[in-house]
């Protein structure tokens, strides 16, 4: 693998991002425990009388897992994925335990800094799908992205 | 502890969230091993050579603590908090293993539903800090909150 810049990018490429995520009960489970301790995520009897009348994962949860299946695409090669902002994100619909997730991504922009002459901005749309193909988060990325090097 | 309502905020209202997180080695180590196995995040070695010059914490960790605290904050009381979007999120500064975060947050708008009477949606302006009281993330979040019941 190598690494990729900025300047092999363009606005409407699709970045194949080939993984899935089980949102196991046990890992909804965890990850609530840790970050997101509420009764709608932890207590199924509770939760029946909230919001959503079922055990819901923690939007958090899918957003790392989001996160995780970006990061194991390497869309940039060996370049990391440093984020920069994030933009619109919305949750479309509640992730389920027993759902598996996929990704799909692709490039809005890809901006040279007009500051510093080594690197950029690329934005990318992220949007993370159940089983059933349904949009469940959507979220535009700002990534910082070195620029190629200029042959010696 | 009671349930709070859209009824109960208005603009302006700064919510007391008073706990801390520590952002210890091995927490920074065990999230980003889970949900974002990167060289930046995991290997000291190899994270002086990339942009931040050092190993940082997940930016997604840093978002799942915020979460965290907000959660145990309980600004809503025995109300759920349930997340209906982001915008404006910015990865101001990077976490270091060894932080310790406290977040602030406030009141930007507190808008009833126009097509549910139960429900409405609040505005909070969300900010990450570290234990020098510089911003890290900051973020708004739109949470989807029930109106106060009629009295019978």
């Amino acid at each position: 693998m190598t690494r990729r810049y900025l300047d092999d990018f363009a606005a409407g490429d699709r970045l194949a991002i080939p993984g899935e995520y089980e949102m196991t009960p046990q890992r909804v489970h965890d990850f609530a425990t840790e970050y997101d301790p509420q009764p709608i995520h932890l207590d199924p009897t509770a939760a029946t009388g909230e919001f959503f009348g079922r055990l819901v994962a923690s939007g958090w949860h899918g957003l790392s897992a989001t996160a995780r299946l970006m990061v194991e695409g390497r869309p940039l090669g060996d370049t990391p994925l440093i984020g920069v902002s994030i933009d619109g994100l919305r949750f479309v619909a509640p992730v389920l335990p027993g759902d598996t997730l996929r990704v799909e991504a692709e490039v809005l922009d890809a901006r040279p800094s007009t500051s510093k002459p080594d690197r950029g901005f690329m934005g990318i749309r992220v949007v993370t799908l159940n089983q059933h193909g349904e949009p469940v988060l959507t979220q535009d990325w700002t990534l910082l992205l070195p620029r190629r090097p200029a042959a010696p």
